[in-house]
């Protein structure tokens, strides 16, 4: 997929090659343009996080695929930041759920919308699945949101019961929240909105998020949820680890 | 200069105003790929500053100030973003301290330059200032450097003893500062090796930092050279204040 000739065991691999995904998504007319500044803000949390999955990330993490193994109508939420970054471990993610993925973006034209599902409808076809890939033809409202922001399915994020939504915005996810749907974020700011307001927040880069999750399912397969789970104290602590690191 | 209808009485006015001014600079050819990346980590730091001119920041720019003005030849040095955030700023400064701006980039192409060259130009006249703008026919090498970002004049950064760099690359600043200049750094990620590196530096926003400086300039004039200044313990601050407001 990617055509970067950088060493992988150079230190600076996994950052760089997410800076060439990119690259390569807003030459494809997928990024709105605050895109590169939104991946800039995570590059300095996950900077600061040390690059690398901390515990409470992994328990997020586990618990995030556990509610998603256990809803019964999940559904992955794609943007241009996320289908650049991580289309395939998204797509694996839903092949495993059995459940659709539906791109949803914040600045939506037909042009960015046309890129990103031409970019997952490929890379779905290249992996050899089959997952539903909806976002094409919004039915239905969010609630509570104005404007094309607010177009999805009936049969995709409005009627989910768990939607995964990675990088979302602060509004957006809060509409999602209100609808009484079990919110999984993926941020590397543990104070964004989003964070906060999620009902379960993984506080990693987005690859290595979604990479844990697969993982886990892969020598796991169906995961327990956690009664114990504290959204809350699960988000001081990637704080806490943030702390650590910068006193270090 | 600025063509954007916002509301300055808006909380994220400035922020969204210097985006704006990213956008504006991209469209005309200033910006290498990774300007708004960069950009993106710079606002995540400010964040944690809490968008503000912390009081380690403020005396770095009183310090910075006064040692540009006893400098016998100081420049400073103007890059893509620089010259998209705060060109005027910039060429304010350069009036005050009768010296010249160098256009120097890290990504140079001719495209590049000239687009940046052309803005300043455009600003200095607009503005009613003539100070001297260089970069355009570069006659020596900064030692230390290789290929088309070693380029530089022999009568601008080569032969200066004060130079201003701000948001400069570690590997430049590094070799300036091997040069045996007065390196003046602006960066809001204390931790950076520029900030780490340089002579003084002020972890601030960088229109906030130069506004300090001009402000400072039109209420006190000459300022003086504090020679108990300490640029490990203002960082070690800058790095403090940044912690207490994460955990606030």
């Amino acid at each position: 997929m990617d055509d970067i000739a950088a060493d992988p065991s150079h230190p600076r691999y996994a950052s760089l090659l997410m800076r060439h995904r990119l690259e390569v998504a807003a030459k494809k007319g997928m990024l709105a343009d605050s895109a590169m500044i939104a991946h800039g803000r995570g590059e300095a949390f996950d900077y600061l996080l040390g690059e690398r999955t901390t515990d409470s990330a992994a328990r997020a993490a586990r618990q995030a695929l556990a509610t998603l193994q256990a809803a019964d109508r999940p559904v992955l939420s794609i943007n241009g930041n996320v289908a650049a970054l991580a289309c395939d471990e998204m797509l694996q993610l839903a092949d495993h759920l059995s459940c659709p993925v539906e791109v949803n973006i914040f600045y939506r034209t037909p042009q960015r919308m046309e890129a990103i599902l031409a970019h997952m409808n490929e890379r779905n076809q290249a992996l050899g699945l089959t997952v539903t890939v909806l976002g094409h033809a919004p039915d239905a409202q969010i609630p509570g949101l104005k404007g094309p922001r607010a177009a999805c399915h009936r049969n995709g994020l409005l009627n989910s019961d768990a939607v995964l939504v990675p990088l979302e915005d602060g509004d957006r996810c809060n509409a999602l929240v209100a609808m009484g749907k079990s919110v999984i974020v993926i941020d590397l700011n543990p104070l964004s909105r989003s964070a906060q307001q999620g009902t379960i927040t993984v506080v990693d880069e987005l690859s290595r998020a979604l990479n844990t999750m697969l993982d886990l399912a892969r020598v796991e397969g169906k995961v327990e949820v956690d009664a114990t789970y504290d959204h809350a104290s699960i988000l001081r602590e990637g704080l806490a680890e943030m702390l650590a690191s910068l006193n270090r």
